[in-house]
């Protein structure tokens, strides 16, 4: 029902979505970028967004038996060459950290001194770290599994850098586990994916697609990579989590062995999984229109903002008291087993300002209370999700104030899967491929096709050459629906995969 | 009631507290040194204290009006010289970034590549890098006050390291307001020197002493430096937290400049005040014995542990069906607001093995349970703070559990505050003073005094000659009681501070 007017956010996502993404950010005050050459800083509410997402997680780590722990930020650069595709993935964009005190040099600056004997790298994933401390702990089957999370921050030295979805430092969490059997470890695997899945879908109301890395796509080091994708609005991939089966990679560059019962010694079985910040970059992009941010209320840092509307100073002193009487008795509410988090905004702001900086906020529900309604007993109620705007009695307000947070969360999800499925083609020739692939106006490169499911040969010479030609890649090969249909649209040879393709983040 | 025994750590406290310290992190799994030089590895149960400090101190920073935020790892070297003293006191022990790559060098060895323009060095504390964001967020005296903490790692490049005291990388939070006056900033400080007092007396149950550092003490940088200091168990002072007032220093140096309301262009006050992994070791060292860990129930991992005691297979299935039903009973119970946390270790192990296992993990109470104290149901309790075992009714356990762990709590703090009190003199003449600090026996230097009341004329003099001749530092002038009462007993002048004297970590 909203009117025709300017949109919040400019440029809006038809006009520049890059730039469209960066003015959410802002107008959100979610994060900016620093003085220091791709590092970001996290502004409160942006920080909020990660807090929740921090405590949900960690209850369903918890929850599947994992502990948290902490190790080194510093690793040495010998250890990351025990394993060659690792270091090779990772030494090409590290930071070496080389000298351990600074001095006063020629000119009166400030240069480096001591040098390290031997240099060490700003972690950029821990599992060479991690597995030489594994490597100390597990002696018999009876020290397995070891099932280890950890919240860190790492460093990986990208060069072209976007808030939230790559930056060179970046806050994460990394679970390694080790395990007895091949068996173990790869259900283990599987189970943080559902996890991701879960998490993806549940609390961050975005849909993602399970599936398998091709060889060229997974971690360095790993035998199998496996990863969450989510569809954004400019319908490109963002690959949102991955869980690494090992295989016994590392567990033999780290020496992880175990007396098994039989009494053999055995290499043990290892995997690694992770979410990072990017997810909120993720969030964004999924549920944000042209006015700004959308929450899902599940990891809302305000569910709800109460906006007292004053035209007299004589009216203040009452709406005030009436509007905080309001947010107590809607924090007596729960929302998924917690209290609804509410506020009164009384600043001292025009009412249209106060009230767009909580729509460019994203805040599911705002409440607008002005000497009228209070009359009658009745409330102003805005969806930031649909723009919706009713008259609610206030005691009906109460009674369904859960239900909305909850309508609001299942529409996003709904709307965000809606968008992808319309977005999402079956292709069954290379003519088809390309041409959903290449742009229809140079002038904006962002238009071109969303995900393509196609059948292919599964081998490395089509997946480099659709890379060149149109900066396609196999997103993933689905835990479900994989089964090729007919030929490699390519080739025409036997088809190895039924994929998902896409342009990516 | 114990018997005459030997102890569970070796060596005792008396025999060696360095080393018995080193045995109970090791006895407890809290922690260990990593490969790579200073830094350590935080265990689960070592990080799970981490967790409830962070838990409780993070409530207690947001019920005081602050937010949390990120800010860069990487702090650029032009920055850190912008504040003389601050360079000046972290310049000689930093780990220094110089090259964003590694290459494939002489001999197939990986060396470092791609020098960086500019050199960065890994944030020893971040008053210089949060100072240049705060200059661009502050514009005005309504974008004041400023009030947000940081949970983050840390890296001081210390020579010799020690498990939780004093590591190359450590876990903390830093706190890093502006404020519009000097008054604000000033009861900000001293606002969360008494948020951190609160947490470790009420929480970790280490009674401390609020003051004020002398200049030679004080943070680089600083106009003034507060602390809390706690006396461990060989009678040396651990400081265990700093609120820092930075007066103008950092927003000059940063140019944290904001309009006041009369329109002048004015420089902002700073604060910054941080706690660190290092209270996990102020912990350990405070309540200890020598049969290791003992944990104040208000942060530990595991309030109860029951351990069923089996002693033919016949009786198993029952014994573990009580345990179980024992144990969903008691997490009905809450503690301090929150349910009691309680586990069942039903673990193969001989139960002598299996009971002294968290006798030096320091779960505060432990309950065994066979078939005799089931037919009577009855449970054998007993508390890691006394030693005391009790046979308890069920029902009377269940009624007594919260008050029992309030109990331990309180008796945990007042045992250590009657400790420190035992160990703490007035001391009126140098010669006092000097035999007080000597130890008595040469083979057992750690055997000296405690904490020594004395007057002095405050100058840095007279705190060379004690660091010097005695290894002795003022720890802090008390906010309470810091009255002179006579001359200064070094050199009879006028007295200008009554301080207290120790030894430190």
């Amino acid at each position: 029902m909203a009117k025709e007017r300017r949109s919040a956010i400019e440029p809006t996502r038809a006009q520049d979505y890059p730039e469209w993404y960066q003015q959410v950010i802002k107008a959100a005050d979610l994060a900016e970028n620093s003085p220091v050459r791709g590092c970001m800083v996290i502004k409160p509410w942006g920080y909020s967004l990660w807090e929740n997402m921090q405590k949900s997680l960690d209850k369903m780590f918890k929850d599947t038996g994992h502990t948290n722990a902490y190790f080194p930020l510093f690793i040495p650069v010998s250890y990351l060459e025990k394993e060659a595709e690792h270091v090779e993935g990772f030494a090409k964009e590290c930071a070496v950290v080389t000298h351990s005190k600074l001095e006063l040099g020629e000119g009166g600056k400030l240069v480096p001194a001591a040098p390290l004997e031997e240099p060490l790298i700003v972690r950029p994933t821990s599992e060479t770290i991690i597995g030489e401390m594994y490597s100390r702990w597990v002696q018999s089957y009876r020290d397995l599994p070891l099932l280890i999370n950890q919240w860190a921050n790492v460093v990986r030295w990208e060069m072209r850098t976007r808030l939230f979805l790559r930056t060179a430092e970046f806050l994460w969490q990394e679970g390694h586990t080790a395990h007895a059997t091949r068996g173990e470890a790869e259900i283990e695997t599987l189970k943080m994916l559902s996890v991701y899945e879960d998490f993806a879908q549940n609390w961050m109301a975005m849909p993602v697609i399970c599936g398998k890395k091709t060889e060229g796509e997974k971690f360095p080091g790993a035998v199998d990579t496996y990863c969450i994708e989510a569809m954004m609005q400019d319908r490109k991939a963002l690959q949102a989590g991955t869980s690494h089966f090992l295989g016994q990679n590392f567990a033999k560059a780290s020496n992880i062995r175990y007396l098994s019962e039989a009494g053999a010694q055995e290499y043990a079985w290892t995997t690694s999984w992770g979410v990072s910040t990017r997810l909120i970059g993720g969030m964004v992009m999924t549920h944000s229109d042209d006015d700004g941010l959308v929450l899902p209320p599940k990891l809302a840092p305000l569910h709800v903002v109460i906006l007292p509307v004053l035209h007299s100073e004589a009216e203040k002193e009452n709406v005030l008291k009436y509007c905080e009487t309001l947010k107590r008795d809607i924090s007596q509410k729960k929302y998924c087993g917690s209290e609804i988090k509410v506020d009164v905004d009384s600043r001292d702001l025009r009412g249209g300002e106060k009230m767009w900086s909580w729509v460019k906020k994203g805040v599911p529900i705002r409440i607008e209370v002005g000497p009228r309604d209070i009359a009658a007993d009745s409330l102003f109620v805005a969806r930031r999700d649909t723009g919706e705007k009713l008259a609610y009695p206030r005691t009906k307000f109460l009674e369904d104030v859960p239900d909305i947070l909850q309508s609001i969360q299942d529409g996003l999800f709904n709307r965000a899967k809606a968008y992808r499925d319309a977005n999402t083609v079956e292709i069954s020739s290379k003519e088809d491929f390309y041409a959903y692939f290449t742009p229809k106006n140079e002038k904006k490169p962002e238009i071109h096709g969303g995900f393509a499911i196609a059948d292919y040969n599964g081998s490395a010479e089509i997946e480099d050459m659709l890379r060149r030609d149109l900066k396609v890649t196999v997103r993933c090969i689905p835990l479900s629906g994989a089964v090729p249909k007919g030929k490699c649209i390519f080739t025409g040879e036997n088809a190895k995969y039924r994929a998902v393709f896409a342009k990516s983040y």
